[in-house]
């Protein structure tokens, strides 16, 4: 076999450990220079691609790929397009792979979630059709944790940890407070979907430190009711509460509960949060007085907490990639496969990609208690060696100091292809 | 002169190094017994001393003493209280000195801001016309860094060192979300009548990592066009931006931004934060995808991302609070003094509380970028040194272990008093 160039991309909302994953991606590439030649990554994810916009990750010392590993959110840049079927679009298809063949890549990894799994399943099974074969390996990224097969999706664990410390932090504050003051915390976490973040939350108690928390899945419709009798009953007993609600919490209506209809003095329709929805409900139905936060970009770009296993297991994601390039397969997805929970003992396994493409895990039901508002110690077990060791960056002048790639493009060889 | 007992009570919002002070406060009054006998606390600040909740923190071990230096918020319970004027309550004064009385006390230290500043110098002169002499030792805190003749407070550092930081990692994200998704990022911070918590948001762009950013502060009067032009620049030349916004700007009309008259479906009231405001205003003028975040309690809270100068400075004035008592010193507080910028050095000083009491100190105008959207250099070089160092908390499981006290309470020996 000819020696083939490979092409990387990341896809999708960018999370703390993405780069770590990217540089096990090209630090394992370099060390395989007998099969593969040059790794270019796509500018802006599958757009560069399709663009024929390709880095030469090649330009990059050894030292900036090296960062990487401690570097939050996309090096090459991101994006969010999703490609659509086969059918629909089939010339995106080709291009991508006229666009492989013109540069001579033969590997192409796709660093993303549900959705690139799917493109990159379909490129390898399209591209095998157009006598240009390609190795598509998928590599797992997502903080929604939402990837089936695998056992945790890297990136999550980062965000869990960051959450699960917020919570705990911000919950001393809320109780040094609550004598005249704040009563209530609340803070607004990633997760449209799926509880995982939210589940993650009710790590800040544990047997050491005991915190009153109450979780709002996006598994569980909305009560109001029952939700004030329980941060009623935490405040009684403690004096204060920390809440903790998914972005994706519904009502009863499936309405999202941050889509409220709030309208400005003008009457203008405005965009909120669940967490201020939430907060005032609590100021009408109970009079304590709250205090509220939304994390948004701030969880999944905290490089600077991120959990060491979720940094392991990213760069082990990026590596095994390559490895499996290396030894011919095609159409798979490296996997986390847990051995033991204590001590937590991990290995790298391997998924093949259409029992992974347009599949969403859930959180099972076993993991959410009783009472809709709290984990069960099956999900504590399952959550908490994801959270464990620090890994921080390197600081300068009290910042931590990330790397910026030079980013160099590569020629281009073919016409301008516009995207739809 | 027999020995006195001391007592120290936190006041105000916390802080994430306000126990350091705490720390400071009782290791250095242990190692004085022939002059300080017990440290008594007061249970959640000064309410603790008017109903006579005192803490004996010598029940505690040093071990537990010294991991105050560590942990966040108020060990002991902070409150919002503020003591009405003499004329106005004379009888709360009265009752303070016959607490201290009681228990012995001598020595009155108050960790906070410039109310407790105030509290601390009538108590003080109060006591000395009653004939119980007290010596009154304000402890500077408060994340708003608007205390007087103090280079800085401590509790700013680490809220700058944090606000900094989130702004760096979610600048990092949006970049590479850009091209197809979210352009602007937008951070709510605190600091409700200065902009100093703002100004640290601009840190996150250095000469090694510039990032576009564009600061609202609440001494510049929201002016919507010019706003919108400075965010379209931006995005045009970097391709996103970062915008942190105070919550305490305000319109030309005088008006918080975040009073907006927000109604729900229901016409009710709703309250809401600045950065959503500033987000709809952003969707509405140039049409552009946003992502908004609310730091709230996390950036008072996150002692994990504690600036080491701060913890240092922090502990370093409870420790000169007990040796200006040692030394027979009354109604000072001990201040930071700067001795240069680079090498950053600074001693301990101490200011009279006359000249602290109620003088807030805002941002000089020197401070402030001519467009009124950035920081000047003078700002900068005042700033940088403030979060540098990293003093990160012990780990286990994956989160911060902080202590909490066992917070014994010391014997009434007064009849019931009722806060009024």
């Amino acid at each position: 076999m000819a020696k083939k160039n490979a092409f990387y991309a990341q896809s999708g909302g960018v999370t703390a450990v993405i780069n770590a994953s990217a540089c096990g991606v090209i630090e394992t590439a370099r060390k395989h220079k007998d099969k593969i030649g040059k790794v270019y990554a796509g500018r802006n994810g599958i757009i560069g691609a399709l663009t024929e916009d390709l880095i030469d990750t090649s330009k990059e010392s050894a030292k900036a790929i090296a960062q990487l590993r401690y570097t939050p959110a996309g090096a090459f840049g991101s994006c969010r397009y999703k490609m659509k079927s086969l059918e629909q679009n089939r010339r995106e298809y080709e291009r991508l792979i006229e666009v492989f063949e013109a540069h001579n890549i033969g590997y192409f990894f796709y660093n993303g979630g549900g959705d690139s799994a799917d493109t990159c399943l379909k490129v390898s099974q399209l591209a095998d059709s157009m006598g240009y074969p390609i190795q598509a390996i998928h590599v797992p990224k997502t903080v929604d944790n939402d990837l089936p097969i695998t056992d945790n999706c890297p990136g999550f664990g980062s965000v869990a940890k960051y959450i699960a410390t917020s919570v705990r932090e911000a919950s001393f504050d809320v109780a040094s407070m609550a004598k005249t003051s704040t009563k209530v915390f609340i803070i607004e976490v990633m997760g449209r979907h799926a509880g995982w973040i939210a589940a993650a939350g009710a790590l800040a108690s544990d047997e050491d430190t005991e915190i009153p928390v109450v979780v709002l899945f996006p598994e569980v419709p909305f009560d109001r009711a029952k939700f004030m009798e329980a941060v009623d009953e935490k405040v009684k007993k403690f004096g204060y509460v920390s809440v903790v609600v998914s972005e994706g919490v519904k009502g009863k209506d499936g309405k999202f509960l941050s889509d409220q209809g709030l309208r400005d003095a003008f009457g203008h329709a405005q965009l909120g949060g669940s967490a201020p929805v939430v907060a005032n409900m609590i100021k009408e139905d109970l009079g304590l007085k709250y205090h509220w936060a939304v994390a948004d970009y701030l969880q999944r770009a905290a490089r600077h907490l991120a959990s060491k296993t979720d940094v392991d297991q990213a760069y082990a994601m990026g590596k095994a990639a390559v490895e499996l390039a290396v030894a011919g397969k095609n159409s798979v997805m490296p996997t986390i496969v847990r051995k033991s929970d204590k001590p937590y003992k991990w290995v790298v396994g391997e998924a093949p990609l259409n029992k992974v493409a347009n599949v969403e895990k859930m959180m099972p039901k076993g993991f959410i208690s009783r009472d809709g508002f709290g984990i069960t110690p099956k999900c504590r077990t399952y959550l908490q060696p994801l959270i464990v060791g620090e890994d921080p960056p390197p600081y300068k002048n009290g910042l931590p100091q990330y790397v910026r790639l030079k980013n160099v493009g590569v020629p281009k060889k073919l016409a301008d292809f516009e995207l739809k």
